[in-house]
């Protein structure tokens, strides 16, 4: 059912102008070559305009946030909203610092963003719903894997519509949700939280998706969800296959290769989904 | 005939000084150390021209370009002339973005450039000529792929005239002219194009070649477009005995392997060079 | 007798906070979750207190320095020094220009450091020993390879008496120092050289040991240097059952690959270390 969005990624090709932290930005950038998109960086407030106007979609990454690019995100993501094209946000961090937590409230609340995407404790720092952040990972607190899938897809919808936009959350599972919709999506492995990076790719990728299929965003963005967490699972299996062991290293690249070569097909063939509807 | 220039540069190791983009600089720094070189990046206005004194090459690229990294490049760029150090320089994404453009037509007119690496479209928007460069990528149109190999070469050479300093092009195929000789090296991989950043490698890799050959410049700075395209070929043979598939993730690492490992004489066997002379 | 360090920081996970170049951070980042470390960069000088704040462990590294950043360099410093956080000083290329061999100073001065991690020509630089620095590489002559060991763990001694600090000097033999206790750690292999952030990755990776183990700073910092070299001499055995050759780019994976890997009882059982007392 997914495989068609990746397709058609593969065949329009979009530009994609990152604004993104210095850290993940070259596997962000050869993530999106992968999947068939094309990555431009470019963060200088004089030029940002212009390059989100070529783009098919912007992605703003606050990982390695300086105040003074802010007008940068501001920039592109004003110029994007201006001409239609999908902004995603990943708010890396929401929640760890107050101006990182401030940064990605008030792109959220300036933007009408394409989708935010991240993992639950960024969203409720995000939505001012305090939450525990360390650093960049999720607090335990929330990750809320006690809860049956349908209730933890029912929090997430909930949280969609107070954020009023698509959110892709990842953690254990993933959901995406438009807040009427859910899709919860089982797949990756453990190890990506190993390799520095997987989240913002995931981002970057995400709005690959959406620039390539704009009038599905949710099926779009769950296709990108999916497709980078049955990359990490495949690219686990063929770690141990190859090396009997689970070096860090080797798993990078693996998911590289994996992301390169997944075809529309496989895709399809390597769902696991379960779409829940909001019932009230 | 090339191999020699490899030779030089793995003997002399010389100190490269880059400015370069955060995207791939990692790349570039190891790119260096795998064909001989010596990588140091430094952009602070404070030190550039400390470091550039201390090098035997200057890289300036402008890949993810800041407006106030201005003064850093001019910094670096005007040390090196005054000490006959060669500055080669990357207009990544001229023609994208007026700043792209004016910076890189400002560091043209302002330093004497021992080379420019790019691809034509950043040639032609450099020189004014307008060109429909669509991000950091070549517009089709000027791929010019329907021409003869020698009117192609006949073009390069003459925006090499217009250019007033040697130019190193790469597309399908590559060229390198100093206006009065062009070599047109066959070569590389279109696989190549799928892994960010093997054009700024290539940019890094022409400074050290030209900083070990400062004498023969054509000669150096085909030496370092033959021996990428070299080990692009190399990589990707090696990539299909090795995993029978395009990953791009174990690509990026054999193109690095295949740098590190390639001697003088494998250079001189696997050169696919025609060299034509200007006849007006 | 160093493997407990490494087990005590896979059990404790420290988050680690680095001020670090943007050549590298990425290798940093991957190489503090590959030994059990959770990496966070942050760089504003608005939020790296708040960030130093929630950290085991502060990394500065001067590698890509610019003025602008030192607010951000002192501002975690300073808060990480008044919780008690050990801070880890990287003076890469102090020596190569004024404003590195400055800031390095500056910050040696005014912070008490837990560590500084460099090779020796960056050491005598930070000193005002003047040494002949060339780029980030150590000069020759600092390189002291005909003295004997005793003769040159001695002058580390005496080098971190000088700093009233922790150093760890890595070089052919590898040596950690209190100004007491010198550890004289053998391990490693030259191909290290030939990629890029070994050096700023065992920065980091010695903040995380020392933040797991504060009660034994040298011996965290020794087993941190100890896990770096054997790793680097095992990826190396690997690289060439593997390939048959010297790639760095496969070795660089490698490498990850073997922190990610490495086990207590590894490094108990690989260890070469010969322990030095002041005599004086």
């Amino acid at each position: 059912m997914l495989g068609q969005y990746l397709n058609a990624l593969r065949e329009q090709g979009p530009l994609i102008h990152c604004i993104t932290n210095t850290v993940t930005m070259n596997d962000c950038a050869n993530a999106l070559l992968a999947v068939g998109g094309s990555p431009i960086m470019a963060d200088d407030p004089d030029e940002v305009a212009e390059i989100a106007a070529l783009a098919g979609g912007v992605v703003l990454n606050i990982g390695t946030l300086r105040r003074q690019n802010l007008n940068a995100f501001y920039g592109a993501g004003r110029e994007a909203v201006r001409r239609g094209i999908p902004v995603v946000l990943d708010p890396v961090g929401a929640g760890a610092s107050r101006l990182r937590t401030e940064t990605a409230r008030g792109l959220w609340k300036e933007l009408p963003l394409a989708a935010i995407r991240c993992n639950l404790s960024e969203l409720r720092a995000l939505l001012g719903e305090g939450g525990g952040a360390r650093g960049v990972d999720a607090a335990p607190e929330d990750l809320a894997a006690s809860a049956s899938l349908r209730e933890r897809a029912a929090q997430i919808g909930a949280l969609a519509r107070r954020a009023q936009t698509m959110v892709a959350v990842t953690g254990e599972v993933d959901f995406v949700s438009d807040g009427v919709r859910t899709f919860a999506i089982r797949g990756g492995h453990p190890l990506m939280a190993r390799v520095t990076g997987t989240g913002c790719m995931l981002t970057a990728v995400t709005g690959a998706f959406l620039a390539a299929s704009p009038q599905q965003p949710l099926e779009a963005a769950a296709a990108a969800v999916c497709a980078m967490g049955l990359c990490g699972a495949r690219a686990h299996r063929r770690l141990l296959e190859k090396t009997g062991r689970e070096g860090t290293g080797s798993y990078r690249v693996l998911l590289m290769d994996e992301l390169a070569c997944l075809t529309g097909g496989e895709l399809d063939g390597g769902e696991d989904i379960e779409i829940f509807e909001r019932a009230d």
